[in-house]
C-alpha cells in the first residue's frame, strides 16, 4: 500500500519557518544526503499546500528555490487557486480523504506530503498520515509557523529511527492505528 | 556555576499537558528510572509556575500525585499567590532574572524549572535556561498546554544527549551562547 509520509524540518518548538516564511535555519547537515536520497527515491508524489505553494514561489522569484524538479507528481491544495494541471504541478480542490482515497487506488511508490501546518492538520483530522520523517534543528525559534497547528484527534506512533547528524535529529515515526498502543486515548470533553 | 535545567515530558506536537491539564500519556519507561535518579542528584532546587502548581494542588487532592517531595528546595512563581515559605514550599513574586541573579550566587546543585509553559517562555525571554531535558513521547496530541508558548527571541543550543526508550526518546540539550553557531540569528522586524 503506498504509505503517505509527512516530511518535515522543524525547530525543537515545532516551526517549519519563521513568521515571514523564511527558513534559512533549516541547513542540510553532513551525512544526511544520503538520507535525503533514499527517500526521495522511495516517494513518486508531493503533496503540498497553497501557503508552502506561496512560500516557493516567492523563494523561486529571488532564486533562492528551484521549485518543484524531480520526477515526481507535484499536488497543490487549495480551496482557491483554479484546479487543474499548470506549471508542472496539478491544483487540487477536493478534501485530503477524498483525494486520497483515489490516489491510493492508483499503483505507485510512496506520496510524501511536504511542509506541514494547516494542510497537516488536514491530514491527520481524516487520519491520512502513515509516517513522520522529522528533521529537528536545535533551535528555539520563538514564534513561527508551526508545524502542527492545533485542532486534531490524537494520533499515536511509534519510534522508527531515529539518527543523530551533529547537532541535528533524525526521526521516524510510524502510525500505530491498533487500539491496544497503552496510552489512554482520551476523548476531547 | 549552577545550571537552569528545564525538564520536560512531551508530546511529539509539544504540548506538556491536554487541555484540562492532564498528563496521563506520560508513562516512564523502563529503563529510564536510573536517568531520572540521577538527574534528581543532581539538583537541589526545583522551580514550577502557578498553573504547574494548581494542576499538583489538584492531582494532589485526587491522590494522583504526593507533592513536592525530596530533598530539594522548591519555588513557585506568581505574581497573585502571597509570596514567602508554606506547605513546603517558597512562594515567590519577583522576576525570574532578579531571582535566578540571586540564586546563583548562592552554592549549589543545579536548579531545575519543571514543566515549561508560561513560566518557561519568561525564562526564555530572559536567556535563563542553560540546558534542556525533553522526554518525548510518540503522540500527536492535536491540542493541549504548550511546552513553548511563543514569544521569546530565537535560543540556539547544542545535541548533548540522544536516547531511546523504546519508542521515547530522551533529549539533552545546552544552550550554546557563543555568537558563532553556524545559525543566523535573524532579527524579528
Amino acid at each position: 500500500m503506498r504509505k503517505v509520509i509527512l516530511g518535515c524540518g522543524i525547530t525543537l518548538d515545532g516551526y517549519i519557518a519563521r513568521p515571514d516564511g523564511s527558513t534559512d535555519f533549516l541547513v542540510m547537515p553532513k551525512g544526511a544526503a544520503k538520507v535525503a536520497e533514499d527517500f526521495y527515491a522511495s516517494i513518486d508524489t508531493i503533496i503540498f499546500g497553497r501557503k508552502t505553494y506561496d512560500a516557493m514561489q516567492r523563494m523561486m522569484a529571488q532564486g533562492e528555490h528551484e521549485g518543484p524538479v524531480g520526477p515526481w507528481k507535484t499536488y497543490v491544495f487549495s480551496r482557491a487557486l483554479p484546479s487543474g494541471e499548470r506549471d508542472g504541478m496539478t491544483f487540487v480542490k477536493e478534501s485530503p480523504a477524498a483525494f486520497m482515497r483515489q490516489i491510493r487506488r492508483k499503483p505507485g511508490k510512496h506520496i510524501c506530503h511536504m511542509g506541514g501546518g494547516e494542510l497537516a492538520r488536514s491530514f491527520l483530522q481524516a487520519d491520512l498520515v502513515d509516517e513522520l520523517w522529522m528533521h529537528i534543528v536545535p533551535i528555539l525559534l520563538g514564534d513561527g509557523i508551526q508545524i502542527f497547528p492545533a485542532g486534531f484527534p490524537q494520533r499515536d506512533f511509534k519510534l522508527r529511527e531515529c539518527k543523530t547528524y551533529g547537532n541535528d535529529l533524525s526521526l521516524v515515526y510510524a502510525r500505530a492505528r491498533e487500539k491496544n498502543t497503552g496510552r489512554k486515548t482520551k476523548k476531547a470533553r
